[in-house]
């Protein structure tokens, strides 16, 4: 099976995750349609939703809600064997947190070029940004005190019982 | 004055950052040296540090945890005005966090190399592959059930008392 391809399964977690970011947007009003649950062994062990506007919390998106509430329950920060359903393509915070996360695959609903139509939800601009050096990025950036942080850094690395991650 | 240039006031809230870095790292074995202050009116308004490890987040960097502090702070998700200081140069998850927060400025210590030199934390893949699409990246990603997600969409944008953010 090509597993570029949507099965019946995807579409029934997909579902969920649309009914979260339906409650999210239409019925709580905590932030956009945005939903997404998390699945391991064919059950969900994890949801989330936006909750940017409610929360005053600009990094309280689905994605993130669901990855560090799937991790709190699985009891590590290793979500390798799950598979994130998510209403939106995911923004680059979020992909960030997938890539930490190791989840396996990722299943998406709109695109971003759909988030932008009809919400006004723009990300393609970050996406450009971040594939810059920090020097050229919309937001200024300044490096300062690197040769004290390389100090710490070596404690660090000389550190005999420090976790790997 | 270059604003790209580090001042003595940003020598003096990078140290802060280094402190709880340091914490973090060789005190209470949390995560990695990872910290970070948040900075407005001169004043630090908000703490981060790195909690990968003891938390079983994957998400719990030091950049999150101030950002979301200091939203939570000042009770609002437009972090404009706010200089961000962090003890090494963002990831994508928190430099995608970064912009969603409007932070006005960033300022970093060591950078991507020296984190993968000292720490073995390789962040320029994760770069590299964000700068694709979405089909091409490492983690595979497949769509499902868009025209169901555009239906909700379509309500989401006719709602009148949307919040847009």
């Amino acid at each position: 099976m090509d597993p570029r391809l949507p099965t019946a399964e995807d579409e029934h977690f997909m579902r969920a995750a649309i009914r979260l970011g339906e409650k999210a947007a239409l019925i709580d009003g905590t932030g956009g349609p945005f939903g997404c649950v998390i699945v391991k062994d064919g059950k969900i062990i994890a949801e989330g939703s936006n909750h940017v506007v409610s929360e005053n919390d600009p990094t309280w998106h689905g994605e993130m809600e669901a990855i560090r509430a799937a991790a709190k329950k699985l009891g590590t920060f290793d979500l390798s064997g799950c598979t994130l359903y998510t209403t939106g393509e995911p923004c680059p915070m979020c992909a960030g947190a997938i890539f930490w996360a190791r989840i396996d695959r990722v299943v998406y609903a709109s695109t971003i070029a759909d988030a932008l139509c009809y919400g006004q939800f723009d990300d393609q601009p970050i996406y450009q940004d971040l594939a810059k050096p920090i020097a050229e990025r919309r937001t200024p950036a300044v490096q300062c005190l690197r040769e004290e942080m390389l100090d710490l850094w070596r404690r660090y690395e000389a550190k005999p019982d420090r976790i790997r991650y």
